[in-house]
């Protein structure tokens, strides 16, 4: 049990303003005062003995094929607004509860839905995947032939590009990471390089980009360019294992690592290889950055660095003066987390989390730090940098920049108002 | 698309016996014949059009909090035997489907299970952690003060140490892989370093181990050296992102990362610090090696390094001749996997496999290789080498070292025959 210094163990010494601690502490091993458990008599048995409730009295229950959580977690769900027509309820989006999650992986019954035409229920053996326009031999894949190709798997995020969009509302709204975030999900995806598939087909040198089109009712389709297809998009049939679940494409979607959500195509039918991108609705009226000049910035696809504190977060509130961890997500789709950063004084003074390995590109990235809560006023926020030198910017600098009628790819620091009873809210900052 | 080298796309000179092809090929943008697609006509329409089913021209489904597999998968769940008293129907173990799922994540609700004594229904309000025995101050814990606490986030597999002990018996027995090696499963594991809590309470200098107990109704429990305990135990809240199931060890399980099963104690409910093995039960009569002498090998933790191939494997029989993705599963309780070979012609030619990136000490490593199957008979074998250097021993050579007594920890290398039918079935070869 050597320590690498020579510093007392639990050295509290602040490394940012308002109680921001050493991320070191996470390394070492030391006393987390105030956070701990309650000190029972010498005999271990006196202040709270240890008690026999029924369950350790009576046998437990039997086997089950597919299990589900405890009873006791059932307000750990997707949280989904009314639809706008209650005649289609499956227009919309339901949400993932950061805030009452923990690693980097995102459970698949708790993975973000966005839909525009509802959850098809596609029989396996009818769907077929198709691939022609611009090339040699178009081919049709059921998903049995599918199966057959080598595979890959990588971790990847998925996140909407309208995701955190609630942040350019002029005053914040009292929502929680839930609903502000929770466009965002990471899953291990596991499927055929597109780049196999397409070679198959044959690519004519004249196509420069694919339209993806999906099965469902609206047919939501997207213009990928050609360069990213032969690059990392996978063809996927597994999500955390498991095939994919039927909100998330099932039989097959596309994984477009890194880019917006809209364009990870879901009930995947269609790639079409065009000279052009197709110009439909998904990438004209929808998912482009409305700027203050009425003209709008269209084909931006990676989704750019961002973070976002999950716990404390609004609803998990504070009981008292003391330690506490701050935990939370960063991520970026070009590319690998380098570093964020977290403060308690709304960003007058910064300090290092620790990172959780793996840290793996386009991926969520778990971060971690320190803080000792003295019981006053704290904004709690987290800014995250990219292996692309990428920062996170403020909400000043994205309203300088843009303005705020486009809330597409709104990266913006969030800002998390502590009061003095320990009440966390979302406020501009 | 530089290639490395000057070979021909679609290089498929053997790399090993019996149709082996080289690694390489996936990385490398290459046909695989015969795996592919039904060709189309020029138009792209004609061979096979694009149909529209009902599911493309009517709304689709709603939202769900919670959602679940398509139903078209359900046949991926857990297995179950029967119990062998039906006055105990918890009493077993339940197995993870591998055959039809991949990646190295299993998705939490098709997680092996082990329960002697069945599912215990916890209440995590009236649910307590106790730390007491040899320590300066005994502690009890609620799952909120535990949720306070630094975490930690790590993927790990966790291996019943009777796992794969189906290939002790003297004639191959009809199984497949979820069969005989399913009582393995990996996840991302979140919790508190037990080292944190065991600094709380302040260990005594005679503390040599440490008793876990679960609040089950056998109260399950075992000795676990204190060097491990004060390594990489983690006293664990989320699998997978999610609060664990309860059938993993709801609200709060210990993880032994790379021991056997049985050590990760779930329900924890006490930790005693201890100067010798308690000798219970479980590290007694069970999960013991016994010898042909009569003698047991006793606290023999780590588990030794291990593969198997999971596709194909009996009930993924093939379709003729062609080209079939080889794909597995190896781990190591003793570090890392360097090295995966396979063969198939039943272990006469070897050739390495491609590791799945993230390559995760302790933790489920996906390989891959390309296998062109002529349509003879074939055995297809894997063979995993750790960073320790230990390389997955034979079935005979198990034989010779322990005999056929003691089946625990049986890391013997998997032989599928596959016969001139494309079936696939369990052999001793």
């Amino acid at each position: 049990m050597a320590r690498k210094d020579n510093k007392p163990d639990g050295d509290l010494t602040p490394a940012a303003g308002n109680g921001i601690l050493n991320r070191r502490l996470f390394l070492e091993r030391t006393l987390m005062a105030g956070a701990g458990g309650i000190a029972l008599g010498a005999s271990g048995a006196s202040a709270e003995p240890l008690t026999n409730p029924k369950w350790t009295m009576e046998p437990g229950a039997p086997f089950n094929p597919y299990g589900k959580p405890s009873r006791y977690e059932d307000k750990t769900v997707r949280q989904f607004a009314a639809p706008a027509n209650p005649a289609t309820p499956g227009v919309g989006s339901s949400r993932t509860p950061h805030h009452l999650l923990d690693g980097m992986i995102t459970p698949n019954s708790l993975h973000f839905e966005r839909s525009h035409g509802g959850v098809p229920d596609i029989d396996p053996q009818q769907h077929r995947l198709v691939i022609h326009g611009l090339v040699k031999k178009p081919l049709s894949f059921t998903m049995e032939a599918l199966s057959r190709y080598p595979m890959t798997s990588r971790v990847s995020f998925i996140e909407c590009g309208g995701n955190s969009g609630g942040l350019s509302a002029p005053a914040a709204a009292p929502l929680n990471v839930q609903g502000i975030h929770g466009l965002l999900s990471c899953a291990e995806w596991t499927g055929v390089k597109l780049s196999t598939l397409l070679d198959e087909a044959g690519v004519d040198p004249a196509a420069k980009w694919i339209l993806a089109e999906g099965a469902d009712s609206q047919s939501v389709s997207r213009s990928i360019p050609l360069a990213k297809a032969l690059d990392d998009v996978l063809v996927c049939l597994y999500q955390n294992g498991e095939r994919i679940r039927p909100e998330n494409g099932y039989p097959v979607r596309l994984l477009v690592p890194g880019y917006s959500g809209n364009m990870n195509i879901k009930w995947l039918r269609r790639i079409k290889l065009v000279d052009a991108p197709i110009m439909t609705k998904d990438e004209t009226s929808k998912y482009t950055i409305l700027l203050p000049t009425g003209k709008a910035w269209q084909f931006v696809f990676p989704l750019e660095v961002k973070s976002t504190i999950t716990r404390p977060s609004p609803g998990l509130d504070l009981k008292g003066p003391g330690f506490y961890e701050i935990s939370g997500l960063a991520w970026s789709g070009n590319g690998k987390i380098v570093k964020v950063e977290v403060s308690a004084d709304g960003g007058k003074s910064w300090a290092p989390a620790a990172l959780q390995e793996p840290v793996l590109s386009k991926a969520l990235t778990r971060f971690r730090a320190p803080w000792n809560w003295n019981g006053g006023p704290a904004i709690l926020q987290s800014r995250a940098t990219d292996d692309t030198g990428m920062v996170q910017p403020s909400r000043a600098q994205i309203i300088a920049e843009r303005g705020l009628r486009g809330a597409y790819h709104f990266n913006v620091i969030q800002s998390w108002n502590v009061d003095e009873k320990g009440v966390l809210a979302n406020v501009h900052a």
